[in-house]
């Protein structure tokens, strides 16, 4: 009986690979406000970033799942914070940490509008207001920049329409993160809210030109594939 | 027993003043394109619109509803017509007439980017872009000018935060409808996705300037009220 115990709690241990580890999971899009009823925003649905909170609350990870606005239920496991704008989803990252993998899923805002309208903008006839738009922080970066609270391991995704290995390279390299996880997003693709995704994983191994090519897999099967590519590579680090 | 059938008949006549009427109801926000990632949208959650076109279908009128994206079930009854922008949205309004009753509760973008891009928008470092805005068709102004195909109640909705009665008889005038309902979305009321709404109807009686401001109501129930509104207005003027 004791015998079947141990087993059963190294067979859990080798099912929970994550246990003890803390992850940050970032999901959905940012919505920013123009006044009080108008905002940017953008076409991301949040299923990849939740799929991968999952898989990495299902390998142990103690999860935390920072999401934008999105129609999809709470995943089972992970904490689950809301947040709206990227200054929002940023602030709410860096209370996260320390954690030990962070995965950069949310489709931020490049852009806020610089002098949000404390009232509704009104047609006045003169013509349509312009917007001045101001840069937004910038997560991935923010997260992967060198420093004590660094995570081990930060990974980002590269949403692109056209030269997608090539722009993701040099992503990796701009951000500073570890792993970047490339798909196409141009039309055709309906990975914007749909429930595949074809995924070139940049950073993987030493070469930092390789890429890695996964097939076309559903966002629950690459979700579990890159928990178990995190967890690999959280154990080989591991002292 | 025929008797009976008669006064059945009668019965579900009286329940049914809409029946063999044509409605058209416009609901949600509606999406205008940046590139093929992003958008500027607004925060209607489609609630008032869904549950007017309901109303309408269930006082027996033959009811379209032409919705933008909302996180909302089809209600049951209603013709669901699915846009994105305004001006898909403005296309199937008029695919939809002739009709006797138009409401159009639609929070419909004042203004959408003047030259989409094809591509993703780019940081390229020097700075962001500028969005240069066109304005959109006004629905509500379109389907109230005067011709053949005018319907015979024109009803629109007008969302403020500030001076609310004073510019929903504004906005009357200027777009050239029948009905203005006008409502209070400033932050502390909680209308833009909240379950009530509290209504300011003008142009309800002869004088143009006339105010008749409903109680709190949910949205269901402002819903019910407008579509009895309705069919005594259309009973009135039938011949």
């Amino acid at each position: 009986e004791i015998l079947a115990a141990v087993e059963a709690c190294f067979a859990a241990a080798a099912d929970r690979p994550l246990a003890g580890r803390r992850a940050l999971v970032t999901s959905g899009p940012t919505r920013e406000p123009i006044d009080p009823v108008r905002y940017l925003s953008n076409h991301s649905s949040g299923k990849q970033g939740h799929a991968i909170a999952a898989a990495l609350a299902a390998l142990g990870a103690e999860t935390t799942l920072v999401t934008g606005p999105v129609a999809l239920a709470d995943p089972p496991g992970p904490r689950v914070v809301r947040v709206e704008s990227a200054e929002e989803m940023l602030a709410a990252c860096r209370a996260a940490l320390p954690v030990e993998v962070a995965v950069c899923a949310a489709a931020v805002a490049d852009w806020r509008v610089a002098g949000v309208a404390g009232q509704k903008l009104k047609k006045d006839g003169g013509g349509p207001p312009r917007l001045e738009l101001a840069e937004n922080p910038d997560i991935l970066a923010t997260l992967s920049k060198p420093g004590p609270q660094r995570p081990r391991l930060v990974v980002g995704f590269a949403a692109e329409t056209e030269r997608l290995v090539e722009q993701a390279i040099a992503k990796r390299a701009r951000k500073g993160c570890d792993w970047i996880l490339a798909n196409d997003v141009s039309a055709p693709t309906g990975t914007f809210g749909g429930d595949s995704n074809r995924i070139h994983l940049i950073g993987g191994s030493d070469d930092p030109q390789a890429v890695e090519s996964w097939p076309v897999l559903s966002k629950t099967e690459v979700a579990r594939r890159l928990a178990r590519r995190i967890a690999e590579s959280l154990g080989d680090k591991a002292t």
